[in-house]
């Protein structure tokens, strides 16, 4: 049984009819759809074209086909093309004929702009949820290394010192921006198409205000064509896991080469590494992998829907039905990857013994020129006598902080015994007191910042 | 010359150098990096690192070079790597030794950061207001044709009559979005790095929060290596230029075919159309062409930075280089095809009687169900004897509006002789009254709407 | 079970064994799997690491195994993580203690490298089938239309006269280039990575081109390392895909415009087009419509496994998991397309007589052009009269060919009497004679030679 | 001056004329603009449309306009919107009137895509060289460390042992796949559009195997329609940019990690690296960096451009004009990166102690169960062994090769004191004697596979 066939000689050829059957996947919109409908039934009746008892019937019937999903007791008919076909047809199974007026004034069109956007509602706030409990992981270990020195990076080499929580802290604010992003997702998405037929509208006096608010949208769509062809809500969602899915990928990338034999700053819980099926020493950091991994996957997602849209005609074309499975796999990949990251970050071992050592002495070159730069030398001038030295101190084969006090005076008469206060690792890292430097005093302070975001503060 | 040569035993190899220097595009940045200069200035004056004299000395120096870049006069010099290098070269060559000490706690990761930016921010207010003017001129268009029924299509098939200004108006919408959509990334964007040194902050006691404020940027970032590493904002810029063009490639493809022979509903001033060099007749819509090839482009350069991006540490690396070309590029194409779309818009010679006639009886097939619907019949059952009646009518090829009286009563008792009503076009329109529908009305009190929205109100 | 767990204290958490789970997915590798077991087992016995009864214990396990699948009774179990630890797990159960020994010198890395190619070869033949078909289902219909005349479009306006099997030959061209392709990326996915081990090669005297003979391989990887890593076959077929993807794209926007309305050059069989949930009267072309927004996705996958791969360090990181689902996915999607499009296409009713009278008589343009060509004047003198006859017929609001012989001398002496020969169809068809020209001589020549490119001649 | 302005009654709008010109950068397509015209003059002749003395007229013209482009002299006029009305205005100047014969029978719809096959055709041969430059670079260095052994990595855990050599040609292969994927790139291109006109064909008798002849095609475009609209052969050249790098991208990576601090493997020349305006002390491998970060943008052109495709009619529509620039970049890219890449490698300076010292005694936990293999116990049970043997060794916090006798022999009898052997670095090597595996010896024997393939034996 299709909704549509009546003016047809004959029925859709099979291979036509599985190409263009949804169910399979958009049936994860059982709940949405049932939301959607009984909504409509209410505002039917408010345009009085369902009488009260007709209502009532409608919405027994919809309690009984929501609870068979609930318990996974829906049986799928042959015909069910899609999930709103499917609640359709079940609905008249069970309340008669009246079900025939559900679809009074609507179409399918409406009807799935309007699911799917309420599930992206759903899922934009479920993503928001698994970012904050990231996030909240990454504060809670930030907060114990917040002073644990190690060296910083710029191009994978020696840079200069920063604390250990400074460097956690500069993976969680692209994760707070990401779920600030997952809630502008959101309020975007929460604008109501439902009332706009097929594209040009609903023939009868249907309330759409209050359509939105007893569905929990903020808006109404001002333009019918616009509200059945728009699919800018599922770019931003998917726009947003890609982000999401690339600052993941970013410290992924880092905690891979941290807890690597050649840096072995941190170590994995057992319960979130892997083995091998053939070299028995291995610990594979395997979740940090897969999330580096999936953002390429999150990255063509986008690409692929964009580019579906690109050059259709506004209202509705069928192209759009290539929305919902790359909006699904994009809640689901982060759905997975999110507790995971967060369940590993909590998992990690960090030692700060191997952090403190690895800290380099050339790390300290910017302080040597800063020192001059504090007795007056210009830093351009500064930067290359500092550079020098370095190279001074290779040609010996010693380290910058072990070159002879002659070397260092032979550069210039401005190097003085007290250039050995340029190594001192707690002072260097403590000058960085400007606003979101890593002292460890304004790390202290940059968590606390981070906690109020995160408690909407 | 370049910034950092002094610890290298060997210059870079030529083709390396040529590799690395990135002077060719960010060169645009010029007016960014001088302005963020200058504030570099003020600040370290504030922290005691300059005097007044030093300071003026400084600023008299900028307000030469600005000048040289404005008259199209500044000489580039060999060793000129970037942007950052250039500028502070020549300002050496004007004020001497005292340049030197302008890089003082600032690193070129926090400076081009900063700049980019700056840009970025200008590029969205320029873009806002270019989107603007396309909207204004779409408005125009659709107050004049508010009433003026077409033909409306779904799955390029006749669905429902509408009118042209509705449809216009379908189009308007999804730029205002992007308008939006552009004010938010300028939001998000004017977060400063400045003040973050290489990674690790700034080492002298910088004001970051009078420097944003001098700049123009709202908030101060509140992690160094965060600051130096984050290109969130590019992203966004991409992917706000991507939807924009996804957006006008849908508008392009419709006029494309609205202006073809087989439809002829409206005609491109020949200001904005092309010839063949082949063809004597062609009269081509080759900026629409462009308009719907180049979302393919945007589309492009976000997945590839996205892809840049994927995997990166935190911190600065080299990689980030890849930013500035696709967001000068994308910028780029939206100030060529905006306007230039508005011209056409502008130029469009619309034929409302081809509009009208176009309209096939057929189409009225939902009113038709809609009619057994007043009637007090279920839409599904009204729905299947409306398609049969279509179907009749193609057996006996005839047009639905011509079917004999017999025939619709043999369809069912309930089709009486006023089934007729259901072809009258303008009450097709007037019923389609509910918020956001086609009726003319309601089509008039859309475009105040977005009148509205455009002012700000 | 887990293969790998006995260096580890604690068994993977819950939602980090999920995230790592494969099974649900390159389940569909079973074949390849046994397949490929069944070989190693072949080579461990050649290489002394098995004896005869072991081998026969081995083999009479996997034809177990493989019945099991192949009739829907293999039953997964806990800890199955993936397709090779599932067929491990079960032959353990079948056969004991002996499959302990199976895994001698493989690694998973060079499993499932194996195993993939394996799919990705019999998939490139499969789509090199489908496209086959729909190939021959444009040729028959082009054959039959190759002489019928109709408008050729560019940028969507009439440019000269082409026939319909001419302009149906445009689709077939691309899609036999696919088809070439395919069996390109069979080719280069021959490679043979088993016998590679972890990442090292084996340390047993493994006879690989016995293996790749009988594995049906054409070569044997030159590496290891590479070989457990490398994924260029899995973007070949991507590529592919995404291509075929476009192809079908552009046939499906042109088989839309030619089936809508305006056009009605052809209808679609009742079998497959749709109807609506709303309006009685649509018959829409949702093959069309699914198989132009696929296309997107098709792009996206590759672009995603693309930047999945960059940066990944050489041999085996598990970021490379992610080249399975797009792969999959890419097969199924052609698989239900093609053969959808090839009914379609076979299913088309052409309407000659609508296809004729579409032709205006200012496509003859280029005639006019190329008469005056005839009579020595150069070409561009030429065009820029005819376009002046254009012009001044538009002016008279007459066609060009009514245009009277008054206003033909008006502007060139040269016109005379005979010009209205321009404007004989079937000459200006047939005068198109140069090789892939639109003359029907050459359009059947032309249907020929695909046909015998087809038959791989 | 346009081509094609006599139908029109007022000019473009000169923001319309900006856009829609593409002389910018189609400019580069000037030599091979020339070579097609020449070629077409030929073809002219032969058919009879023009004299000996018009054809001398013609190509003396050439050689002069030709001239000038070498000698950077040509001068752009207002009007000339591409190189083909560029070329042909000059053309005009030189030689008068006859220069209005060239375009009889041709399009630009033709010819542009003649000059880009060109184009790309050239371009793939000289990607193609520098791909072999940069392998003959790998092989030298790996042949000198063909026996150099180093921590093999998985997942970025130390797994097996491997060669630097080894190492080294796991990067080659995929180069030299590159190779060959060019090499089927060009010919692919090399396919004749010329002689299509518009779509539909020359309307003379124009011998298009001799023109592909003469300007180096190996096949001539079978049907005119397709041969405009076709431009698989530009997505080919970026598909195959794409991955080339991807895998540059790779190949840094690992560069980037090997010469960081933590691992010290290689050490970058002078000549190639790059140092900081801040930071005196640092090297940065910004090359590969760059080689790295620009895979991601390669990625976006080849996705952009399938992008632009997508939908498309056949024959020509402005969009295709889009298909330049990505293909231009894509090139020059390479043109860049290669040759610095391989002057990189050719500067690395390799410390085989480093690289030796690192491995790490659980390296040889496989030789552990092999060991037990090669002693009759199943794979799967010395798997576990070993397993425990490394995590015996953690408990008691030693070395798994100074794990006490008593302990080996508390786990398994079958461990004696030979186990020891296991742990013998050369022997582990030359096990893998396999075909691609990483035995000394096998690594010489693919090197020297490598050189005949590059030599193309």
């Amino acid at each position: 049984m299709t909704l549509w066939g009546s003016r047809f000689t004959s029925p859709p050829d099979p291979r036509a009819a599985r190409l263009n059957d949804s169910l399979s996947f958009d049936r994860r919109l059982w709940r949405e759809d049932i939301d959607g409908s009984e909504a409509w039934v209410a505002a039917l009746e408010a345009a009085g074209l369902l009488d009260a008892a007709e209502r009532q019937l409608l919405m027994d019937g919809f309690t009984c086909v929501r609870r068979e999903f609930e318990l996974g007791q829906f049986i799928v008919r042959d015909g069910d093309e899609d999930i709103h076909t499917a609640v359709e047809r079940r609905l008249a199974e069970l309340v008669g004929e009246v079900a025939g007026k559900l679809h009074t004034g609507r179409s399918r069109n409406d009807q799935v702009a309007t699911d799917l956007r309420l599930w992206v509602m759903r899922a934009c706030d479920a993503t928001a949820d698994d970012l904050a409990g990231l996030v909240t992981a990454i504060l809670t270990l930030a907060d114990t290394h917040a002073a644990a020195p190690m060296p910083g990076y710029t191009h994978l080499r020696q840079a200069q010192p920063v604390t250990f929580g400074h460097w956690l802290m500069s993976h969680a604010w692209p994760l707070l921006r990401d779920r600030q992003r997952f809630t502008a997702v959101r309020r975007a998405t929460a604008v109501l198409p439902l009332g706009s037929g097929a594209l040009s509208g609903a023939p009868f006096p249907i309330d759409r205000r209050a359509l939105a608010t007893a569905l929990g949208f903020e808006e109404v769509a001002p333009n019918s064509i616009d509200a059945v062809g728009d699919r800018d809500f599922a770019c931003g969602f998917l726009y947003a896991a890609a982000l999401t899915g690339v600052h993941l990928s970013r410290l992924a990338e880092q905690l891979i080469l941290f807890s690597s034999e050649a840096f072995a700053f941190v170590e994995l819980g057992d319960a979130w590494a892997t083995g091998s099926s053939l070299m028995p020493q291995k610990r594979n950091p395997d979740p940090l992998e897969l999330a580096r991994g999936r953002a390429g996957t999150l990255i063509g997602r986008l690409a692929g829907l964009l580019s579906t849209l690109k050059g259709l005609p506004s209202a509705y074309d069928k192209d759009l039905q290539e929305d919902k499975k790359p909006v699904f796999e994009a809640r689901d990949t982060l759905a997975d990857l999110l507790p995971v990251v967060t369940g590993l970050v909590g998992s990690l071992r960090v030692d700060p013994a191997r952090l403190r050592n690895a800290i380099r002495p050339e790390i300290f070159a910017t302080e040597v020129a800063d020192y001059l730069v504090r007795k007056g030398i210009p830093f351009r001038a500064a930067h290359a006598l500092a550079g020098r030295a370095v190279r001074r101190a290779a040609e010996l084969e010693t380290r910058l902080a072990d070159l002879p006090p002659g070397e260092w005076s032979a550069l210039s008469d401005q190097f003085e015994a007290d250039v050995k206060s340029c190594f001192d690792l707690d002072a260097a890292l403590a000058r960085r007191a400007a606003e979101g430097g890593t002292a460890p005093v304004e790390v202290r302070r940059q968590i606390e910042s981070a906690r109020r975001a995160l408690a909407g503060e």
